[in-house]
């Protein structure tokens, strides 16, 4: 049983990390944060937690609060957490920050695409980029997770083993991605309104999208030399999920069953991927409100094109999940514990 | 450890026992039954599933299928589950039944509101009509339970209380119902189309839907006269939920917390129904894909009316949920085991 | 011919009238007002008006512009209007207003009801409540017209004439309406965000929403006395439309034809009111983006109830369709000018 | 005044093109076909249309019916039309068609992707592509107008002036496309149920899709080689609207000014091809309803792409309003008649 607090607890990624900690055997948590709802009880914002969590926000003070956790979840927006990451590093305890301040592994590189500038360099240095299934091992000893954006999970997940298998060798991919309207946030604005998104679809930030270059970072990593990446987000009239099509030259000639293969090896003792059937493509609905990541893919002969198509809830395995997923391989818990859920259909 | 037996698995309502069994800890699947999907693994049809439910469709034989299982779930159609009924309870084992054929206690009104004979009239005699929280002495012991409607359900749970303490005396009321397209199940159809019922809206069955006479039966029960309900159901442009708007006269200046201190007290040790705080009324995502039933309402002094707002998930506690809290009461296993999912938010 | 201007035309309605009047051969749009998008390219904010609308936003002002144009539409929130109202007037020149500023005659009524002082009590005396079927002979020699709202409309086209030919002599009625997210504006709240909305489903204002004075006003004209309506506004994840479900107590033992026929009798001349046959109920889908009013009626007589269901379009005959039709009635232009579009279906 | 006829009136883009017609200044509206509604008023049917369109569904007898008629639309599944097709050219009568039958030039390569014989050679050969803004020179002659898919219209219009122009050269694209269920049809199939579709997002038919050699048909005219096109449909929860984004390896160095201006030019005078601004991508909202392609791009120096992406109303410029445009186009009407219909919005 360990002790966690959370920063930010009432935005979309803090909410559904609360509503799975509820559930999990081994955590307690000791304090939801929020500035907003200060002294609001938790289940008065988030009505479906009724009767489950009976805890009250809290505005907390970081000099006094985090002395009674093991482990803070920061949910906060990008250059909100750096402060609360040194703090509690400082007293030698663990973080999982869900913001992008440290994930990419270059300071310049953040500066340049968030357009702020980053504080706190030295903990950045020491921050595993927690894509639970690719770097398990430097997770559980880690200190501070940098827990991987939504996109970036659901074009890695897919790519990296075949490019670390080196099964794929091209440097340079399309990623048509399509992501229901809750990764906008719970903040207000003209973006995420139900009258414009309903019944309307619609491309957004081509080419200069944040997340591009937390997937170039990791897909060069894993083919060991500098991968480029065409990355188009969508906005889909749907609240959850995120749906990548992704396009690669298949030089190689691969069949479909090289590509899966692969992935079925390298995924084998991983409880959340699951590779499908030939001529099977994942839907969002069959993840919905889980941790898993479906992949299916086609050689296309015809046109000499492989497609690998994955889904994910962008909440769960692109947030929050795959966050008490590290938390679970942190603690050495079940890596499944708190994760079992399984989407309703319909 | 129970084994069960689970006939017309393949619709929603058997998919999602399916889906709550499978993580049920004292129960083993011993078939999933299907005409149409014999022979295809449960995972091709629902991809929610996949890893999680490894059995493949079988087109039961029910002379010799029956014996191997302690309890049936009969997710047929109104009119195909009689013969089953028969046979499994004159084996001496439980039956759950989620059609409409053993819910309405007088044979003639069956065959009036239904149009087709009942063949089973002797099991009618000994069925209990499995509203969990009303009749759970009843359904400890019973062999055959008969499962609500989704819309009664709705209605009920809110009303029969107020009637059966004599708080409220009126004998006639009006509910104002809203439900997902998935109450229209999973035969496809014009009326379930996503073009038809997307951006739409519409009232249907006005003073001639079949659920009609099961809330008229069970309220003139509560209060000991025959009551009447105007019920309207109309469909909603969503998937999952079940939001009921009961409109009473008010004729004993009851105040809101007369009203709701009954609710309270009735349902003090039920672990799935929300009273829930004066001016909030309740919404079904607070209870999409769980057990709960979250009731909310209003005392206008200006008009002198009681309104009531119910939410359910139709295919949980108007359905599935409900089946499977019945069951637990059957076994006398914990009555949240299996049923402690939360709705995701948002 | 006619010269107009737009007051508030960026918001949801404010764009509605817009589009309406771009296609309208009579009318000649001078300005379009707004506070936040001044300067900006009108098409620019609405990508649907692309080459259609060419016009730019200006703020304008209300002692030099209002001398350019024939007919002003007001398109503010409630509290915004009420100076421009009065500059216009003063004027002599006509103005439809689609706050709520005007449409109840009693001053110390909309103070109870908006929390506001009123402050233009004599423009008030003079404004015409603008029901276009029942108010024509008015509104044709209004300077000042109150368009109604959106559920008042719902509610009185079907209600209105049975009270006033006294078909109908009950003084309480029961009005359960569920409108699509659009009603609650183009203002970023919680309250219309897509994730909030979405698969979501609740009642609100239960008792207290400020359209009921408005309803109760007309319904009283129409029958000589004080009517009460217990009104219950729902929210439905769609953008447009608006389902009305009226119960009434069926006093007099009403056949379903006596009703039928006054209503076809009272609306036989009017181009956008369709009363359906029997056993057919409205749907918005098919009144999505016209005029139309579409009404459908059952008498239970299990019951002893009548029930009426009405649809309408909340931005177009609940706002921008009514209004424009109040200008074509006051500038006597064919009634259906600039509004025969018909709802895209699916 | 011209005479037309409808085959298959009752389908989603029979209904559309109904719908349209209704309206139309120059035409009346000879027979509404269907075999399954036959004597049925289209209003029962089209409750969109009640009032405006009185006529009643007739089962239409190829030998007699024809001769009544100037122009036959086709509005049947792709293997149905040839024999209708046949019959009215040799009448010397006009006919578009909005099968698959008549848009491939070769006989072998629709019998490749559609798997059945085509009995119509001799009038494949003398069919004109109706891709409005490209053929209508040869449209405006023709007696048989083949008119094109959803898809392909949504991909050519961007495409095929730029390689028309050769500033395009490149011989190989991916289109990644997005489609409303509508495009699904009105047949019931699990694959169109609301339940099934709703909060859920798919890819189909990879590699596969028959509109593919239809797409590269046309582009290797353009380009005057053969052009392959990765092609992959993806199913969005909303009724309408296509969203194409292509990706093209701008091996030219190609400005976002060098491509936006070659289209601009193109398209000069076309009354239904709107191009964005820079940083402005086209919405499936801002077209709903309506006759126009939006079109918008980014030249994505870093990667050396260029991404285009369009938007239409798949059952309008993609299927009924196109066919309008062609029907004006051939009788020398007003290009625009009948389809000025702008979006609503929200």
């Amino acid at each position: 049983m360990i002790k966690v607090g959370i920063l930010g607890a009432t935005g979309y990624v803090g909410a559904e990390i609360t509503r799975l900690l509820s559930r999990h055997r081994e955590v307690e948590i000791m304090f939801l944060d929020s500035r907003s709802y200060a002294s609001m009880p938790y289940e008065n914002i988030y009505a479906n937690l009724k009767h489950v969590v009976k805890q009250t926000c809290t505005s907390v003070d970081l000099d006094k609060d985090l002395d009674d956790i093991d482990l803070l979840f920061c949910a906060l927006p990008h250059g909100l957490s750096q402060e609360a990451v040194k703090k509690i590093t400082n007293k030698g305890k663990k973080v999982i920050d869900l913001s992008a301040d440290f994930r990419l592994k270059e300071k310049t590189v953040y500066e340049a695409w968030y357009g702020v500038e980053h504080k706190a360099t030295e903990e950045l240095n020491t921050a595993v980029y927690g894509l639970s299934e690719i770097y398990s091992h430097e997770i559980k000893k880690a200190n501070l997770v940098a827990n991987p954006g939504c996109y970036p999970t659901s074009i890695l997940l897919p790519l990296y083993p075949l490019l670390k298998e080196k099964i794929i060798t091209t440097d340079s991919f399309i990623a048509d991605c399509k992501s229901g309207v809750s990764g906008a946030g719970r903040t207000p604005s003209e973006v995420n309104l139900f009258s414009q998104c309903n019944e309307n679809l619609r491309a957004y930030g081509i080419g200069v999208h944040r997340h591009t270059p937390e997937i170039e970072q990791e897909l060069s990593l894993a083919l060991g030399k500098k991968v480029i990446v065409q990355f188009t987000p969508h906005l889909i009239p749907m609240t959850r999920g995120i749906l990548s099509t992704i396009y690669i030259d298949n030089r190689k000639a691969l069949g479909t069953e090289d590509i899966k293969d692969t992935l079925m090896k390298y995924y084998e003792k991983q409880p959340f991927i699951r590779i499908l059937e030939e001529n099977a493509y994942p839907q969002t609905k069959a993840v919905y409100g889980s941790n898993y990541c479906d992949i299916g893919l086609k050689v296309d002969e015809r046109t000499n094109n492989i497609v690998i198509v994955s889904a994910i809830d962008n909440l769960m395995k692109g947030a929050a999940g795959q966050a008490v997923q590290n938390m679970n391989l942190m603690f050495d818990f079940d890596e499944t514990e708190g994760l079992k859920q399984v989407a309703v259909w319909p």
